[in-house]
């Protein structure tokens, strides 16, 4: 088949994958080998046409995936994605450039340098993180992993520069216990000391200003030298918001302390202005060194593509700029444009700042901001029903479109808290091992947890009720089945029928 | 308009953008801040209809490109693109997911565990980089730097815990005069102190191994450690070739030093056999830790897309192994599936396999040698007219499809080096300021150069003989105009008559 057919027939399966999406089990049922067994154990001689390698795509890649788009994919934020942003990936893929600088293609730098100002505005960010600033600055990175990354290696860069005599050793980049994976792998790759200050339940595990300064002091006087802190705007566990607000009040009495805000799937809620307040943005706007938020997790666009701002662009250059002769060009020697090379860790780039600016103009604003309101409705009902349930009780306050609970039949209020445990972890078992709902668990100071997010596009009201219905219906099957007898106590004996899909 | 229409537009506007690629302008014309003067400063409050952003998309953003699929595109590797390939990410991003373990989508991490081995298969290594060997394995990782970095935490990591007591301070990574700037860039993101070895025109610009012996001999008795070196096969500005034959008979006797190989563009030709001696691959596949090279730049798939192979798979799990919680599956804790999250700096990963299974199935193993070897043919070509030219000279041995060289008149003997130099600097500055070509610069030990790489799939032997023409012509006006009466003393004159593109 030609290129025509081949692309045609890509759109029109790539059609239908999304309107059959609701059909499919959500979770993949394949076992670990499935793939290797199914293929070849090395490339083909000869060229195949291209009618095989699509359908092949279809037989073994597709019943492969996990859909993460489904409208009960509840697990992760789910990389919401849209038709807009897959035209704009093809585009961007079509005229391949690794847009290092801005000579190497103009369009790539001047258009993410826009993009990254329009998503500022419309997230209320302080004009200093603009480009136009030309003192601070906003970039695509790859994940919230580089952003952090990025931002840490600029803290650094500048402790030690204000600091030369301080070794590595004695660096400490701060985090909470509830701080996503980021923050210990980015310790782990630039080899530095993690600290996780604690945060309790009471604060709804948000880190607070007067822990941060006892840390400081205690490591000031060891003789360590915290320089960065790695603060959340929704926590992935279960979306807690450090009390910025507090910790720019202790920060600033410490300023060689780097603040860096990772909201990676919370921040893109700042579109709707009604939350910018309790989600600490104005905290953000008059303090943060860096903020980071990646609408690939909660903004339409499908990963990669994290949003990563700094107060001070040079930062980021005195880290990491690295001009060798080969790629010195008249237009980056005169300094009229960002040579992003030097804001992010690898050299190239892909041209991701198409998807922003095909789904913020397809979509606008008021289509982002429903997208955002109509999942915080979805996760306040669920949260509603969690609240009124005689089975289920939060764990912590619900945030956003994030809720976390557990089982706590309310028939049963004796149960100690490793017995809830218990109760969850078997509970947990049975969601996951059915292949029609996609939902996680956490670990909150030692409770165990079900956590739900709510971010599918095409996840409706009825999604919802269902898996309200569904859990119950898993509850009291595992509280019929192997619980009545916890602990010696006796609970309610219930009459349970069959649970299907649709 | 709907999906389906606008997906069949873009997949027509593709086809006909790379049917008439020829007919465009290689490099843009726009001036610094033209789309930033050309769009709104702010996102739409209401949605677009598709087709104003795609026709957008022509009239702003195809004009601010360089094409790097060009066929008189010679200034870096040129991410070589296929149809096969763009369709492949255009799949990919359809069903986008963040690929982070085996359980968020199967699919995604066993076609990447399958296809590596088929690469590796195909480019002759040893087995032991197999995935199948469970004890090395291979990964796809964004780029070329973040292998590298990726490598050089692996080799600190397993540094310091075999020599606890290591301040990092003293630590030193090894690269070469010629190592791309990806080596000095990871000192700088790892705050590590790097040493750029020396290399000598007469060695062509490679490492040898008493070279690194005094190197290390040196800094260990100065009490630093030397913990991993850089080594190139076919660098940046010159195609040099590190000698790792002697390189790893010297390494055999430092145990501690991983040996890092960066093969970003050359590294394809080994699917060529009759490259593999001379390019080291014999040493490569005895000794070195881990090897990189990166299809997107002369292996028919587009930007990004980097394959890392490594001896040890223990020592990326060691380094950059962090799983909280939410992350533990079933699965991942049994371990019967690799988790590439462990294998990289950040979390997430697009699907970048499907796009190399694309490609290898569409050309086969001889359509993908005969890409490399009509490049290198090409090249060869082109090599020698320069070697056969009166005014021109090549400065170093030409390298697989590259060659670099200089203007240095046969009828100028008499110049030195910096008034060869400020000639080449003259001459480039007017090749710089055509549109109908793309070429780079480089300096090499002092000499100013000019650099042609041949990659571009669409590049036939009339455009090298296009390059050749043009460049004379360049060369023959500069030193008719400015060059007659250099130092004192007269070339001859020249007549010349203008050079037109077609």
């Amino acid at each position: 088949m030609n290129a025509e057919q081949a692309g045609y027939q890509a759109i029109d399966r790539i059609c239908d994958y999304h309107v059959t999406l609701r059909d499919r089990p959500v979770l993949s049922q394949v076992e670990p080998g499935y793939l290797r067994k199914a293929l070849p154990s090395s490339a083909p001689t000869e060229g195949e046409d291209f009618q095989l390698i699509a359908d092949d795509y279809q037989k073994y890649i597709i019943p492969g995936l996990t859909h993460w788009q489904h409208p009960s994919f509840f697990a992760y934020f789910p990389t919401s994605s849209t038709f807009e942003g897959i035209l704009a990936e093809l585009y961007a893929s079509s005229t391949s450039n690794p847009g290092f600088n801005w000579s190497v293609s103009p369009a790539c730098t001047e258009l993410e340098a826009v993009v990254m100002d329009w998503i500022a505005q419309l997230l209320g960010l302080d004009e200093s993180f603009y480009n136009i600033s030309e003192v601070g600055g906003g970039i695509i990175q790859t994940s919230a992993s580089e952003s952090v990354l990025v931002a840490t290696v600029a803290a650094r860069s500048r402790y030690i520069r204000e600091h030369p005599q301080v070794a590595m050793e004695k660096l400490v980049l701060y985090t909470t216990t509830q701080t996503h994976s980021l923050g210990k792998k980015a310790g782990l790759v630039l080899g530095l000391k993690v600290r996780a200050l604690g945060v309790t339940a009471q604060d709804d595990f948000a880190l607070r200003g007067d822990t941060l300064k006892v840390a400081l002091e205690e490591d000031m006087n060891a003789g360590f030298h915290p320089f960065i802190l790695i603060g959340t705007v929704g926590t992935t566990s279960s979306g807690a918001v450090d009390r910025l607000d507090e910790i720019a009040d202790v920060a600033k009495h410490y300023p060689f302390l780097w603040l860096h805000v990772d909201a990676a799937w919370a921040g893109v809620a700042f579109v709707c202005p009604e939350y910018r307040e309790a989600y600490q943005l104005p905290a953000i706007n008059s303090y943060v060194d860096s903020f980071c938020t990646s609408f690939y997790k909660w903004g339409l666009i499908q990963f990669d593509g994290s949003c990563l701002w700094v107060r001070h662009r040079k930062h980021l250059t005195d880290a990491l700029d690295v001009t060798p002769e080969f790629l010195r060009s008249k237009h980056g020697n005169a300094g009229t444009a960002i040579d992003y090379r030097n804001w992010q860790l690898g050299l190239g780039k892909r041209f991701r700042s198409l998807k922003f600016w095909f789904v913020l103009r397809a979509r606008g604003v008021k289509g982002l901001q429903k997208y955002i309101s109509d999942c915080i409705k979805l996760n306040t009902k669920f949260a509603q029903s969690i609240y009124e349930s005689e089975l289920f009780s939060v764990v912590t306050k619900p945030s956003l479109a994030m809720t976390v609970f557990r089982l706590a039949p309310k028939s049963l209020p004796q149960l100690r808290t490793s017995e809830l445990n218990t109760l969850n972890r078997a509970f947990y078992a049975r969601l996951a091992a059915r292949n029609d709902i996609a939902i996680t668990q956490t670990d909150l100071n030692g409770v165990f947890c079900i956590r739900m997010v709510i971010g599918a596009e095409q996840t409706l009201e009825s999604d919802v009720e269902r898996v309200l219905a569904l859990t119950k219906y898993e509850a009291m099957i595992l509280l019929k089945n192997q619980w009545e007898g916890i602990g010696g106590r006796r609970g309610r004996k219930t009459d349970v029928v069959p649970f299907h899909s649709h």
